[in-house]
This record gives structure tokens, sequence and C-alpha cells, in this order.
């Protein structure tokens, strides 16, 4: 009888870590455990029609990390590449990070493709249409076919440019077509389309590439309706949460997969907004779209170049260029005609990028007479403050509080997240969750409410330590003070079905760490303008609008936001709520010469303050560390609120 | 006992015509023969150092047609999809096109590769080389790497063009080399190259790319300088001899092959440019090369950019673009560095093409107050009449018969061939030949001498007619009357070495036939310019000058040419040869941006004049089918000539 004896290289109980993005839930399970069980453990819902069989490959994730998985017909090749995985198939043998793609999960999100609307004066998108009818050549007229395009276009003759790639069909078009045929050119002039017959409908992109989100507005040239829109996580989150971490990853790791991820997220979105392209249209396809605005900050417009970021990450954070030229789709290999110009929103600094341009131009507040300040609160927070003269513009790291990072039961706003909170008179509390679900986590704006409510109501002091008060809610945790936001029996007992196992989320609560780490998030960011506005000798009350931009724009309580000192103590009506600026701006430059005309002059005008070297920054953000502020003369309307609770 | 019985579907004794370029020599031999045989029997020189064993790979022929040919790996994939071939190893089943590359041949060739060099007043090359020596970033200096190069070019910020590929690399490059490179850019302007350190060579290429040869010089673009030069046939030959059976080549099989077998050509002069580039100068790499400059006719600029030639066939002649973009090298695949921009020099009409504007080009009668004239005289006769201020162009089919077409001993301008010729008083004959070696055939100035010569003495009647005197060159043969050039023993008798055939040319002689076919070419050419005159109400006599460019530019006999009624009867000094005026007009254009300019405004002054539907030019055809002319008293210095002789 023969023994075999097999070397455990791996110990038989080791745990790994387990992070899933868009929710950014972390859990530890043991080696060998698989992603999609891991998934479950996190409070995720993935789809899994098979039961977890490997067969009906619903249950596509993206890893970054050792997993062992056997190779599948449901993944391709390229896909395979890039990290996506069968969740039910792997399973977990190094610490992971798991992006659960839109279509593998269970529930809506809430990614903000919302903005308000600016008028445009005058529609010049980046491409236009003309339907032409040509007379045919003769010996008396015998131009080539391209110059009798450009004559009838009243271009000069050989001053369109061109792919060659085009070029070559163009004969056979122009008689296939008898002579009438759509040209689609861009400004340069370059020819991006030609096509057979009348065919003006001419659509165009309007896309935000955020650290997080990425979101696509399909747009109509003519009128600058936008006809449908999607949104979707980053894929690349995979590789890094915040922009440091990305940048870290293509440094060590590839710039190459980060680039063919967030390719792909944009292309699964125009995919997306092609089958639901607005009333009365049937279907569109890729030879339907012939350009396209893009606004990010400076890291992910890199990323998605394909350019070296690595020297953003360092001092003096230089990017490769702040004002990318326009580039070709297919350059870029976002799919639509292969010669649609890809502009660009231009940036102003590795840490003030396109995104935040596309945010003032959507603000309009470049072309006021008096002083507004925009403020763009992410993993980091960017202020701009000026007028139509002059404007200046800083940027400071936040934090990931907010969006779920760094806070035990924080989460992204999407399904089951709590996102606004209210103590009543008899102690008790009231919240609201998105989707209606039973509570998974604390979003955002819920945090924000959650800390005015705990201080205002003195079971917060104003360092923001958690009071041994009798309160039912708070109670000793192990890592110290702790506050119930939601009971177990409240929040969501997942039944995945037969064989999965069931679970709980538990209390959902916050820790005195936790609102220590949302309290430096709001310090860094009411320090950053409270120093913007000191550098150009104005004060808060100088200002006439606040334009808040950015990922919880429209879901934020003003109110309570000044309670916790996020925001300045001025009259409420003074603030406004851009929605995704980063969209709207992207959509102005779509449609509107004027408005990248504008892109070029903000970038040109705005001065850039760099934070990180001032010393009165890090004074401001010593003082902000308090309940609302160290000063808290600085806001009347809180002293008022707290004499009212007594 | 079974007996076979095998279908013979070729019949054993069937014959195929073989033709070889670029010799333009036509053999017919049976089936099954090999190639290096039918090569040998029509008199061509192919390098067979192995003896005909396929073990040397030094017999490389390019095949058009069927052959029987087992795969070797002497040869690549990429050149056997191209109709690569050991022709020792390939045997003859169908009428074949073959050509002989230059490095197959034994022996030299005498392509036109000088011209009359032009001064240039500013040299304004496509592209520029400036050494920088930039200052690091800073916090307080932290403008984008792109932006940083712009900066010290002068440059509006954001206002240059790039690949994406280049801009991937950007950043180390500038780290890398310490902030000082060399950047090379365009005057669009794009960035063609970025390169550590001081490397201010900058060097381009003029490019003459003709339907029989291409030519490749390496200018250095700080001087003019012309650096080095290479030469070849068009490999494109075996799709066709001339323009319209090239074309046809394009509509009944496909326009890929002769695009790659052009762009081989080339790629393979500029590896040799590149081996040999002047005196102290080290060998080059392709990423030495920033800029070219081509010049070609309609048909080949068409060809070589894969645009579709159809429609320069049929009426009304329409060529895709006469005005072509300049175009990245990488796009076009020439070897170079991939983001050279690649000047095409403009054509006014497909007749009428980028070639001819580079001859108006170097022959600078477009700066000229007064009327000059301007020949072309190839397969297709070109003629520009004009001055400063005007121009009328146009093209005429004039026939091979100038480049050893339709005429039974005519051969190209190569080793072996009689290129001049004179009848002395004591009736015999004097010849030379290219390369000393023992004749072969009669290259184009070799026949106008020889008709000239034969017409002057009377062996020649006005119709062109051999007649039957008493001479004892003059002779009966199966097709009527001819005159033997040179007797056999004084022809080549070339041994292969052992096992190959011993073979003769046999004696060199002119048919009826064949004087009647160099009539008809030498008739369009003359009244090509005649009508042209006619049009603008001028006369030969009015012309100041008379530029001659072309093939056989440099070694015409004007006064021989002028008997034969090819070239108008004025005083010899009004004639100017310009030698390969398109190589000239490619280096011009590559050099200087006036040119360029130039060359534009050419485009737009030339009127062109279609021949082909004009009665007058047919009128005037049939009166040019005499020696020298129906009209003799049109050609006096003719009258005179042929009284002396008496």
């Amino acid at each position: 009888m023969v023994r075999l004896i097999i070397e455990q290289t791996v110990p038989p109980h080791m745990s790994y870590s387990v992070t899933f993005f868009p929710k950014n839930s972390t859990v530890e399970v043991e080696d060998g455990v698989t992603v999609l069980e891991a998934a479950t453990r996190a409070g995720i819902h993935i789809n899994a029609q098979c039961g977890g069989e490997g067969k009906c490959g619903r249950c596509r994730v993206i890893v970054e990390g050792a997993v062992e998985a056997s190779s599948t017909a449901l993944i391709d090749e390229s896909d395979w590449e890039n990290g996506y995985r069968l969740a039910c198939q792997s399973t977990v043998r190094s610490d992971l990070v798991v992006f659960v793609p839109q279509e593998t999960q269970v529930g809506e999100h809430k990614i903000l493709t919302s903005f308000r609307m600016t008028e445009i004066d005058q529609i010049a998108p980046l491409t236009r249409t003309r339907y032409l009818e040509m007379p045919p050549p003769t010996l008396d007229d015998n131009l080539g076919d391209l110059e009798r395009i450009e004559r009838s276009l009243d271009l000069l003759l050989g001053g369109m440019g061109y792919s060659l790639e085009m070029m070559r069909s163009l004969s056979s078009v122009l008689r296939d077509a008898d002579w009438k045929v759509t040209v689609t050119i861009d400004g340069t002039p370059n020819l991006v389309s030609i096509k057979p017959g009348r065919a003006e409908r001419n659509l165009g992109l309007a896309i935000d590439v955020g650290t997080t989100t990425v979101v696509v507005s399909l747009v109509d040239l003519k009128n600058g309706e936008v006809l449908s829109q999607a949104s979707d996580y980053n894929k690349q989150i995979v590789c890094g949460e915040d922009v440091l971490s990305r940048i870290a990853f293509c440094e060590e790791r590839t710039l190459e997969r980060p680039n063919r991820l967030v390719v792909d997220t944009i292309n699964a979105l125009i995919c997306k907004v092609e089958q639901d392209p607005g009333e009365g249209d049937e279907g569109l396809t890729h030879r339907d779209l012939s350009c396209a605005s893009i606004a990010g900050n400076t890291t992910m417009i890199h990323l998605l170049l394909g350019l070296d970021p690595r020297w953003i990450r360092y001092e003096p954070y230089i990017p490769v260029s702040n004002i990318p030229a326009t580039i070709r789709a297919d350059e870029l290999g976002i799919g639509m005609l292969p010669d649609s110009p890809v502009y660009i929103v231009p940036g102003r600094a590795s840490y003030v990028g396109g995104d935040i341009i596309a945010d003032v131009l959507a603000s309009d507040m470049h072309k006021s007479r008096e002083t507004s300040m925009l403020i763009d609160v992410g993993t980091n927070g960017e202020i701009v403050l000026g007028t139509g003269e002059w404007m200046v513009a800083c940027s400071c790291s936040a934090g990931p509080a907010f969006e779920g990072g760094e806070v035990v039961h924080g989460m992204r706003a999407m399904v089951g997240a709590i996102d606004s909170i209210r103590i009543l008179d008899d102690g008790e509390l009231e919240y609201t969750v998105i989707g209606d679900a039973p509570p998974i986590g604390i979003c955002g704006s819920g945090l924000i409410d959650l800390l005015a409510e705990l201080f205002v109501n003195g079971i917060l002091d104003k360092k923001g330590h958690i009071q041994r008060v009798s309160n039912p809610r708070v109670r000793r945790g192990e890592e110290g003070m702790e506050y119930v936001v939601a009971w177990s029996q409240e929040t969501a007992s997942v039944d995945d079905g037969p064989g999965a196992p069931s679970r709980d989320v538990g209390d959902i609560l916050i820790t005195d760490d936790d609102i220590q780490n949302i309290i430096r998030t709001k310090a860094a960011v009411y320090a950053a303008a409270s120093v913007l506005l000191n550098s150009v000798e104005l004060d808060f009350a100088d200002l006439s609008s606040v334009f808040v931009a950015g990922g919880f724009g429209n879901y934020l309580n003003i109110g309570k936001a000044q309670i916790i000192g996020l925001l300045p103590d001025i009259p409420e009506d003074r603030f406004v709520f851009m929605g995704n600026g980063a969209l709207a701006g992207a959509r102005l430059t779509l449609l509107s010469k004027d408005r990248r005309e504008d892109a070029r002059a903000i970038h040109d005008r705005m001065t850039y303050f760099e934070l990180s070297t001032t010393q009165a920054f890090f004074d401001e953000f010593s003082s902000s560390l308090f309940l609302p502020h160290t000063e808290i003369e600085k806001f009347p309307s809180v002293i008022n609120a707290l004499k009212k609770r007594g």
C-alpha cells in the first residue's frame, strides 16, 4: 500500500481580505473560498442564476490578485486577460480586489448623471453633417473626387484632412450613391465620415470619466438634446480605489490594464446608449457616432490616453500634458466612427483637471462679474474661486470617508445605503434608504446628516467624540464608543437561495474612529476653501454663489453640512447644486465652439495654488478639526441651532 | 494488369510568352521550362551562383502569372505573397510577366537620377530640428511635459499635434535626458520625434515614384545637400508596364499587391541610402529620417496611397484626389520615423500629375516672364506651356516605343543598349553601347538617332519606309524590309557557364513596323505641343526655352530629334535638359515652403487641356506621321541637312 504525502504549501486556514467594489466592502475569508461566497459574506448580491455551477456566466467579476480558476468558454481571451473571471468558479488565493460590474449585480446604483443645463447660444458641435448633391464629373469639370466634395462644402481645395482608410472607398461610395452623399466633417477640417444618400442625423457623446464612475450621454448634435444616458462604475477600480493607487498600479505593474479597463467601461456604456437612443429612433450603431467630448481628472485622462501618469504622484506633480490634443476615436479604441474627433476638456494641473474646468464651464462662474466659489468633493476636494476676470484653484486630499472608505459601515450611494438621517425629539432616529431597501450601510450624505444630528443633540462633543450619554444607541464597542444607526433586525437579511449561507448585516453603527476620519475630510475641504479666499483677501461672506459639484452634490443637506463645518455658514440660497458638472461641461464643449474656447481661456486664466507646501493650510486644517470649527463664531447659525436644541 | 489513363489537360508542347522587366524583352517558351532558362533565352543575365539548384537564393524574381514552384526557406511568407520566386525552381505554366530585381541581375542600370539643381533662397524644410535645454519643473513652474516643450519652442501651449504612441514615452525620455532633448517638428506643428541630448542632424527623402523607375535621394535638411542616392526599377512593373495596365490590374485583381510592391521598392531604396549616407556619416537608421516629399504621376500616387485608381482610366478620367494631404509615414508603411510627414507634390489632372508639377518647379518656368514649354516624354508625353502668369498643360498617349516596347530589338537604357548611332560617309555605321558591353538591343535615344540617320541618308523616305536601296544592311525580312544595326558577330554571345545553353542575340535590326511605331510616338508628342501652342495662338518660335524632362532627357541628341520631327526646329540653345525633374521638384518641395506654395499655385493656375476629345489634335497627329512633318517648311534646318547630304 502506497501512502501519498502531500506537501501543503498553503497553510490550511490562512485567511485573506477581499474588497468588493463598487460597494467598497471588505471581508476576511479563508483560503480556497470562492469569490461568489466571499461576495455573499460581504453583503454583495451577485447574479448567480445557475446556482454557482459555472454554467450561466452571469457572475462575471474583474479580479485583481491571485485566484484559482480554470478557463471557460463563457469568458473570451481578451476579457480573461483583463481579469474577468466567473465568481463561482474562482477560489481566493491571496488578498483580492474584486469589481462587480453592473450587469453582474442584483440591484440598482445611484450614479449621478443629472446636471444643471446651461444655455448654449449657438450650437457649433465638434462635427457637422451636410447632405450634398454634387454634379457628376465631366471632361470640363474634372475635379478629383475629394476636391469635388471640398468645393461642395465651400472649402479650400486640398484643405481637408482624412484617413487613407476612408479615402480608399471614397470613389466607390460617391458613384454608388450617384453623387448624393452625407458628409461629416470636424472643425480642422477633417473628413469624419461619408455615407450614401441623406443621413443628416449627427450624434455625439459627452463622457464623464471619473475615478469611481463613468457616465456617457448620447447627444443630438443638431439641437443639443440628451437622447439617452448610461452610467457604470469605472472597471479600473480593481487597479486601485483612488488616483494615487491607480498611478502606483501603473508604476509597479502595467499601464495597459487600467487603460483597457476604462476603454472597456466606456465601450460598454456606448453599446447601452446605442440600444436606447431616445424616442422615435431605432437602435444606433458605432457608425452613427461622430464625435465625443471627455471630461476627467488629469490621472483619468492619462490612463484613458495611455500616458504615463507616474510624475503626477511625486512633487512637483507634473502631468505629461494638461491640454491633450483632440484624438481620433480609433487611436483611443473607443467604439464609434474611427475618425471621430475626441476632444478632451483641458485641465489646469495634476490635481485640478478637466473635470473641474468642466464644472466651471457648467457653472458659468467664468462669465460672472461677482465672486463665486466652486467646490467639488470626492476623494480629492477641488476648489475654484474667481470671477470673469480672475480665477484661483486648489486641491486637497480629502480622503475617502464620504465615498464609503475608512468608515466601518460606510458605503457608496447605491441601493441599500442610508442617505439621510434625522434624530427626532424623542431621541429616536429616522432614516431613508436608497431604493427603499433594508439598509446595508451609510453613504456620504447619510454620514454628514448623522454627524450633524449627533452634534446638535449633544451626543458628540465639538471634537467629535461620542459622549457617554444615556442613550440606548450609544455603547462601548471593542474599539471605543459607538452609536447604532440601525439595529440588526432592521437591516438586510439576505437569503441567496438554497445552499447559500444565510447572513445578517448586523447593527449598522458608527465609531469614534469613523467620526475622526469624517472630520478630517470635512476639515480639509473647509481649510482649502478658507486658504484660497485668504490668498485673495476675501471672506466667505463675499461670495455671491457657491457651486457644489461632484459625487454627492445633489443629495447633500446644506444645513447639516454647515453644522459639521464642511460648508461655510452663508445663506443657503447662495448654494447651487451642480449635479454632475463634469458631464455638463463635456456636453457644453461637445456642442459649442465658444465653450471650447472658454475652456481654454479658463485654463489660461486660472492660477493654481499649491496647498501641500502652504503652512497656512495646515494651520487652518488644524483649526477645522472641530465641529463645526475652533472659531465657532464663524458659524452663527450653528450657534443658533445649538441654542435651540439647548 | 491495370492501365492508368492520365488525362492531359496541358498539351505537351504548348508555348507561352514570358516578358522580362526591366529590360522589356519577350520570349516564347514551351510549357515547363524554368523561368531561369526563359530569362537566358531572352538575353537576361540572372544571378544563379549555385548553378540553378535552388540553394543560393540569388535568382529571386517577381512573377505575375502561373508558375509551378515549391515553397522555399529562401523566400519568406510576405515576399512569397508578393510573387517572389526562385527563377531556377519555377516552371512556366502560363503567359508570364517577370520582374528581375536589381540585386538578381548581373550588370548595371542607367536610371536617371541626376537633375538640374535649382537655387533655394531660404531653406524651410518639411521638418525642423531644435536642441532644447529646458528648466526642470518645480512647484512654481509646473507646466505639463508637453507644454514645457511647446514653451521652449515658442509655440502656443496645446497647439502641437502628436501621436499617442510618442506621447507615451515622453515623460521618461525627458527625465532620462535630464531635460536636454532634440525635438523635430513639422509645420502643422506636429511633433515628429524627440531624442535625448543633442542630435541636430535632420535628414529627409526626396522620392521620384515613376511608372518604370523609383529614385530616392537622401537630403540634408540643414543645407539641402544630397548626401546619397539610390534607384531601382519599380517592382510594380509585374502588374503592368504602363499606368493603364496597372489600373486594369487593380480593377481586375487587387490593389493591394501593386501598393505593397511600390512600398517595398521604396523601402529597399531607403535601406540603401541609409547604408551610404555620404561622407563622414556613419550608417543611418529609419529613426534619422524625419520627412519625405514624393513626386509621381497621378496613378503612381494612387497606388502608393492605396487609393482606387479605377476612374482614372475611364472618361472623364477622375482621380480620387489631385491634392493628397500630407500623410504620416507609418500610415503609408514607409520605413522612417513613424510620425514623419510625407508630402505629395500635387497633380493637376489624372494625366498631368505631381511629377509634371515637380518638373515645372525645377524648371522655374512658373517664375518667368517669357513663354516656355516643358516636354516630358515617357509612355505618356506631357506638355506644359506658360509663363509666370498663365499655364496650360496636356497629355498624350505616346506609346512605349522610346522605352523599348513595340520595337523588336528595342530595350530600356541599361547595360548593353545601343544609345547613339551615326552613319558614316562611307555608309558604314558607328554606335555606342551603355556600359561598353556587346550590344543586346537599342534604347530610345539610339532609336531616334537611327531614324534620323536613316532618313538623312535616304534609306528612309518621309513616310518612314525603308527603301530598297543597295546597302548591305538593308534586306527583306519575313515581315517586310529591315535594316541591320549590328551584325550577330558584334552582338553579345552569352555563356552562362557549364550546363547552360549558349545563345546568340543575333543581328540587331529595325523593321518597317518598328519605325511606324516610333513615328506614331514622335507624332503624338509633336502634335500635342503644336495644339497646345495653337490654343493660345502662339508658335514654337515664340518659346524662349523648351525644357526636356523625363526618362531619356539627358541622352537625347536634340538635332536628331528635330530631324525626325520629335522636337520643334528652333535654335538648339533654347533646349534645356532637366534630367530627372520629378526628383528635382521633390527635393525642392522637401526643402522649401515657398516651393510647396509654388507647387500649389501652379496647380491652381494651370489649365488642363483635354486632347483626347480635340479634333485638332488628331489632324495635327496625322500631319506629323511623316519625317519630319507633312509641312517640311516647319523644319528649315532639316531641309538644310537633307540638302547637305544631297
